[in-house]
């Protein structure tokens, strides 16, 4: 998405360690006019697809899977995060790595919101380990719910998780892919 | 709003506690028509006041405060939540006592977010003793940033925090107003 691509060269910055920060839109601050044009765009990639549901997890997915909820006349579902394992009532439940804050979380959704009658598109901000997709993909797997798809506002096509997820069978769409990036210069997948 | 009344008692769930579980519709799953209208309505009560910026607490207030931003085309930011104290960089922060989980929280928001150009709109989804709200009102100041005022979806008018905002002098508009709540009945303010 040509949009994406120039929003992050004139906004996003590279920030020691690799990371990118995209806070002046993405998240913590979100330009809504962009953000309408992001989710009008990841509803025009699945349309016809027949999905009846957006999955995302807390925190910085749930901006971007409400604009594609609100795109797509489809409900909303957000995994919540807790760093026990303490998970009562009934959940479907996933350990998830993060590699931000070197903690396992365990990410779990009641099993009244997601059902084998669901086909899911699963929207995330970031997408780089994969780590957080393949916990969502493995919380619609245990429902036997239908996966449409990923679709991620951001991958980093230099780690590996969204070629893992590819490799899955799950289309993996990305708005922009960053296949290098350092202090001076971000490349694109083209 | 009645409409926010109607859905409260027809999926709304009292649980032990003084819990109101709402979610099948606003948190955990989100119904996008009724958040649609939902944001609609926040954004009529707030038509005219100056409003440029929407302001929110990370996690659950972020889907409503997405949708009134796109509403009334006004940049959502969301302050975050740190369990501890080490704040670094240039940030705005305040200590937010949580009853839902008993500890405290450090919530912030860069400088680059908001500032003294900024009229805000405080949004989020559950008003109860205030806490969250007084601390993104604590925020506001510290930015010199104007408060239009605060809008919640759902308030527990049996608690404080609402009244003692308005005491504040400013202005807050919640959606629906529970005066009381058991097992078999919920009055709302009329």
């Amino acid at each position: 998405m040509q949009l994406m691509e120039e929003k992050i060269l004139a906004e996003g910055e590279v920030l020691p360690g690799g990371i990118l920060k995209v806070g002046s839109f993405l998240n913590q601050q979100i330009d809504v006019a962009f953000l309408r044009s992001v989710a009008a765009e990841v509803a025009r990639l699945f349309d016809g697809c027949g999905v009846n549901k957006i999955l995302t997890i807390e925190s910085s997915g749930i901006a971007i899977a409400t604009a594609v909820g609100l795109a797509m006349n489809a409900p909303v579902v957000f995994a919540k995060k807790h760093k026990t394992s303490n998970v009562d009532g009934d959940v479907y439940s996933a350990t998830v790595h993060s590699f931000t804050h070197n903690i396992d979380n365990t990410i779990m959704v009641s099993k009244d919101y997601l059902t084998e009658k669901d086909c899911v598109l699963i929207v995330d901000d970031f997408l780089a380990a994969g780590n957080a997709l393949k916990g969502l993909i493995a919380l619609c797997r245990q429902a036997g719910a239908k996966i449409a798809g990923c679709s991620c506002a951001i991958e980093k096509g230099f780690q590996k998780g969204g070629d893992e997820v590819r490799a899955m069978g799950i289309r993996c769409e990305s708005l922009a892919i960053i296949d290098e990036m350092n202090d001076t210069d971000i490349k694109f997948r083209s």
